[in-house]
């Protein structure tokens, strides 16, 4: 029987999944990541190396700043790879990742809700996410709405907020 | 590149994921299951049947229970599995499936603290196994805490709470 | 014993209080009040009237607004008035309608983060204010942060966020 | 215009409001006191003093922990005193302070819903008992339901769980 690894590593880049909201200037803003306190919340015993790269819009983010993400996937010793991006231009980043045909697997995902606000899709889509990171083969996906998209053919649907 | 299965099926059984509190009783009990909402919570655009084959606490699991998660396992169209179930006894009725060698992936997982209680870890934990369920080849696991236990080599440590 | 009104009026206008946060837009904004959600979770049996005035950003509130508000209160057969409002001119409406001496006991309240958003003070509030309206004589109020100000003696200290 | 006081004692005694999921016993218990927190989260800024007397189910209150209650609310410097209790004995502590005629405000409150579990009114009805505790006259009172009841007209119906 298939064994999966026996790590991960999670890079953060901020979007939607990873908002909060600031009392005083009255809106979502970043403060620091709520990986930290996800991860005890859902009392993962992996061991995850977390890192922060950015913590920024997704509509900010630049050529450059996709290729720290890419460069952060390449330093990895971790075979999986979870990357938490906004969802407006996840698909643009993981095209990036996924020219570079690392020997890794490298899992985009993100939230329409932050993971602060009710209702949040955060929470599942990180799990769901880790585990894809873990049991496929080598590649990049975008990992979103309970499926595994390969970086090579996914969209976000801008009107539904669903990716295809 | 790998492509994942079309469809799930998500099979409840009860256990701690689902309770929620009675108000009037003063205690968590079952009522209906969460999973509706949840996976509208959770954006989930991919086709998932399902099915509420119990709703108990796993330590009143019963071998005719188990039985029943097994026919509902063998009688799925679905190839991807997912199992709610009780985290005392998850792993018994994880024997009970993997000892049947069906030609599907099976994932079973649940929750230390309910859906409806603060700092749950069900969201992560279904996310986490419906992944699971697409990308593992045919098999039964348990998805919990972040990682895929093979179903013949898993058990919960009672004191911490964690699967090993 | 002295004994309190046998019902009262909440006047929405939206604020902080009342924002959702919306998906696809990315945003918090305004859909529909959640005054009728949370008087069921608070479990009120209070016969309580709902009147949605406005839903917007207190920043955009203007004079006309106001008396808006003014009117609603005016109108009111109820003797006990919660207004719902944004925080940031929360003080401008209370004088506004503090200087009309109705004969009724009016009380503002609000919140710095969403009813919709973890950690929010909304509940409290309009628990804290619902009360002030029923038990103090007949005035304008604020009722923030577990006080109660006089219209006339109240304002928002902005690098706080807290009402002095 | 009247004014209200310028600090509160808020006594506890534990009681659903109070109750927390203990993950490795599978149930609702009591651990600290999630006061302090709540106090937090509702951004007061009056001065308020926290005595825990106790953390029980209010079932297992006996005539010596009412006792205790009435000697806390007895010594307390404050004028105004909330005290969260159970709500299925809630009323009978009342009657037993109430008896006392103290010269103070004293609110008891409660939670049909612990403030740790999705859809709580915990946090409403503190902000209601604190509101009330301040802005009623000298007297013992039961604030539950958006309503206040006087110590010596109010019981719990148990079939609906609302007070009368």
């Amino acid at each position: 029987m298939t064994t999966t690894p026996s790590s991960a590593r999670i890079i953060v880049t901020g979007g939607t999944f990873d908002k909060k909201y600031d009392a005083i200037r009255g809106e979502l803003t970043f403060d620091e990541s709520h990986l930290p306190a996800i991860l005890e919340q859902a009392r993962v015993t992996l061991p995850v190396a977390l890192e922060v790269v950015r913590l920024i819009d997704s509509l900010q983010m630049t050529e450059e700043h996709r290729q720290e993400v890419l460069a952060a996937c390449r330093a990895a010793p971790e075979r999986s790879i979870v990357v938490v991006h906004g969802t407006d231009t996840m698909a643009e980043t993981a095209k990036v990742v996924g020219a570079a045909r690392l020997d890794k697997t490298v899992v985009f995902t993100g939230a329409m809700i932050p993971y602060s606000v009710q209702g949040s899709d955060a929470l599942f889509n990180l799990g769901f996410a880790l585990a894809t990171a873990q049991a496929m083969p080598a590649g990049v996906y975008v990992g979103m709405n309970g499926r595994v998209f390969p970086w090579n053919d996914v969209r976000k649907d801008r009107s539904s907020g669903a990716f295809r």
